[in-house]
């Protein structure tokens, strides 16, 4: 059994901060819940947590750090006494605006995460307050109008050791993953329900460590993938791969980079695991060569590519 | 051969100028093309000309006029003549606000129409502009982001002297009428082009004149048509009829009253009629019965409510 | 935790073995994995397992009995000894067909669930081979092309012991519930997992026990329920509510009553639940009396109908 | 105003008889309204006509011919006139099968056309008789399950010159087309209705005259562009080109070769033209290079295959 409950907020930098707060919020529709300092919290109209994305500017892009929500307090105490064990804790902090303690941590690439309980529901203003008290908001049909953050994808120098810390040290289950013909891990996608994925390594082409490769948002359908995209070509968001379909997960697909040159997917769909004994899925380098689900090849950016950039290489956008 | 071109635009009354416009700006997604006294001009973003709706403040609700754009100079001096004949017309007047000379006329249960040939087309303002040029217009995703006006319904005391006039002297060909056990004529379902339905005559409960049944506007997917049924939702506009396909013309609706009293309709789909001699389709009372095509029953006041309403008569919202 | 993966399959019982078996297989879309006896084992085409459905002809209508199976051998020990330990277990027995041991028991109710853990993953045949391996068979495109059973919705003389018993005994959390003003239960929602509801508990209007109120099979989108909509049309099946949204769970349903008189739903999504925290929903009977999310009066056969049917009581369909 | 209502029926050829009818009717869900001799016809549950498609086996793929329908007989005997004084036509013949007279005539580039006024409506068998009286069959959800044939797309050496022919000789109205940097047209999308393309020409990348670039299949939804995906991918039909949106008249597209080597696309959507002065839009080189609306670029085999394959070139699928 897992002892996380779902991935989130999570804090990303950006050097044009202005451009990317117009982002989030005008073409993807998010809401402001705040502003301190140089940061703005946002949220998706189906967040029940008060935001689900610290956006802050900063010198570069990427991700600084990715919060864990764990299922109980007393599951966070094991994963604490887990990660511990490990040497990869730099222990306990304050979550600030609306989060209890949390215990920082790296996985083995070096990414920043943030496990804690203790959090505030959402309470809308009463110009948000939604017609159904089943939801934490109002629709507020602007933009992409995305629903809620869904999943993180992050680049990984070595798959296999943050795929297997995932694994045995966080609880997530492994669903897919890519294996090459040198027998290396490729790619890994990892999740703590039955939704086909939430947390993502595929492998850095530079070998750079702690990059991220996406965020990723959720639309409920998708149509509202396939309006998105219009909205990204109005807007001047640069498209990188088109809406289509994931054959890994099945998940349906939008990859635009915002103004702060961070990958971002709307997305929708995905495949539901409810065998508790579901074999995880091999996926082979011959299999990769055929493409997204319907042949779509992805542009070589989208494999190389991640946020902060790695000085001399290729860029997207 | 028709001489109409298609519809629009239309002039709708309403006594609450403020809450209508809002509205239609922002749970319908319009824009404000301009203003002028007590009237807005607004536009869907997919109508090529620069209004489709001119919207007033005046004590009642209701349709002022419908304009009809003619295909050409010589089918709209066709269309004079034959009007003439008939002792309906009002003779010639300044369309205004981009529009030519108008001809004015009545149908013969008494709504007035403006036909016309010259138009401008809309120049969108640079933060409007598209980046596909073969649409008018930035799709500016808020709201329901109504597309454009699709079709009027305007009530008849007497529905067949009103539709005979469409077909014989307007050139509308009749797709679909109700003719109930007595003989007499129900609806009319009449149209310019292989769309389903443009301009439908439907009776008067009341035996009243002159009213409106309702304006419909057009979305691209059903999905937007339920989408805008979340908004009605959360914008408290009273839904009379939620999201459902209609039997006759296959349409797909979602009706609301908005705050000036009038029905609007959310719509997308209904058939295509490619066939030059399409019989008419004939529903008997019996087969109404059944509801929509899904069996839906509508609601009492959708049979009775119009606007201007009937004074003493039942209210919808 | 839950100690539950998931629920089904399910045996459903038809006094129309042959009509009901062309609904599921023509209508539904479902394929028949195996024929035995009186028996038809039915699938979706998404389902991991051999079937999620038992079809066998009967005198009556309604659910013979639930499966549900464990997330572990573990977890079903420990289920096994909670409801021994309630009295209501009816002992261990062969689940056939592809499962292992089953532990048969009543809920307080009188519905009979069969609980296991050991099960066979569904191996398709060459023509059924799918294109991508993180499917369990090709998508068949026939009919509705139901992807797999979703939700059991049974109805109960006293909700509140059943509901307690399957929060307490069966370990599935309580997301969404109906209070009435004079205290009792007349509804509550239940789920193992992050989906909005899996088991569902409504009152039983003639206060009989032991009921089935519907089956619902999963679609991917709502375009699918309301395609589905059209084939019960064509196809002469009795569609008891149209394609709309609940607002209890924000499922998108279509309502059905098979050849045998069980109510199936074609249904879509549903809100997703992350918080653990997450505070039950409670309805009242007023905010029950606003209709469904779009305003959607359910017909009254609805709120009573069920199987088998209750002598003398009224029928849909 | 056009003399021509719509395009169909069209003769496709293929040396694959069997797999091909296995495609049109498995794959694509059409039925077989009857065969005769080395050819079956084809139809889609929204055809008025009784078939759209003649599927004739040959030693070649390509289009034998592509109907006309006038819209009355006096149109009819116009066009016919016209087509005369260009020395392009061929005479009057049987149109066979449902259809009166025809008038046989080839395009400049050598197209084979029928033009022709009288014909049948569909009568469906019992078994296919709709719910509904305003649809011509039942709704068969077999497959892709599309509705009708909507456009062709030929190929020609000289656009320019069979554009020509279509606007003045056919009545054809011109909506957009590509104006290469020498001037040169290089395609040209025509229609006689609202609807954006239904005869279109592009160039021959080899200067081959009289091949076909594609026929288009509608279905009423974007959903069903990506379910109809799915089901080529799972029956091994070559996707040449994922779902996604054109430019380019702004249709929804799915591409795919059938078993005897005819491209066959799977579209809805695509813009409306309500002006009956639409300026028509012109594409440059720089725009196309571009890619579609969404920044996906086509396969090069999209620009350059057709059929009948010329000699030595390179091959889809």
């Amino acid at each position: 059994m897992t002892d996380i409950a779902h991935l989130g907020p999570v804090e990303l930098l950006t050097p044009e901060a202005e451009r990317s707060l117009e982002f989030f919020v005008d073409v993807l529709g998010m809401e402001v819940e705040g502003q301190e300092g140089r940061s703005a919290y946002l949220r998706g109209w189906g967040d029940y947590q008060r935001y689900c994305l610290k956006l802050t500017e900063s010198e570069t892009s990427g991700m600084a750090w990715c919060g864990l929500r764990s299922t109980s307090e007393e599951a966070l105490r094991r994963r604490v006494a887990a990660i511990e064990g490990t040497g990869l804790g730099d222990g306990w902090g304050d979550g600030g605006r609306g989060r209890g303690a949390v215990y920082r941590f790296r996985d083995p690439d070096g990414h920043r995460f943030e496990i804690y309980y203790e959090c505030e529901r959402y309470v809308p203003p009463e110009h948000l307050r939604p017609a159904l008290k089943n939801v934490p908001q109002r629709y507020t049909a602007r933009g992409a109008a995305i629903k809620r953050l869904d999943h993180v994808n992050v680049l990984a120098a070595d798959v296999r050791a943050s795929r297997e810390f995932a694994n045995e040290i966080l609880t997530y289950r492994l669903y897919e993953r890519i294996e090459l013909d040198d027998g290396s891990e490729a790619g890994a996608w990892l999740s703590v329900s039955i939704a086909a994925h939430e947390l993502i390594y595929t492998r850095d082409a530079y070998g750079a460590r702690g990059r991220l490769h996406h965020l990723a948002f959720w639309v409920d359908t998708r149509e509202e993938c396939l309006r998105a995209a219009d909205l990204f070509l109005d807007n001047d968001i640069h498209i990188e791969a088109a809406p289509s379909k994931h054959a890994i997960a099945q998940g349906f697909f939008l990859y635009g980079i915002e103004p702060g040159g961070n990958r971002i997917e709307v997305t929708t769909g995905g495949r539901f695991v409810f065998d508790p004994q579901e074999p995880v899925v091999v996926w082979t380098e011959e299999e990769r060569a055929r493409g997204q689900a319907w042949g779509v090849h992805t542009v070589e950016s989208f494999h190389t590519y991640g946020t902060p950039p790695v000085e001399g290489a290729a860029v997207a956008g």
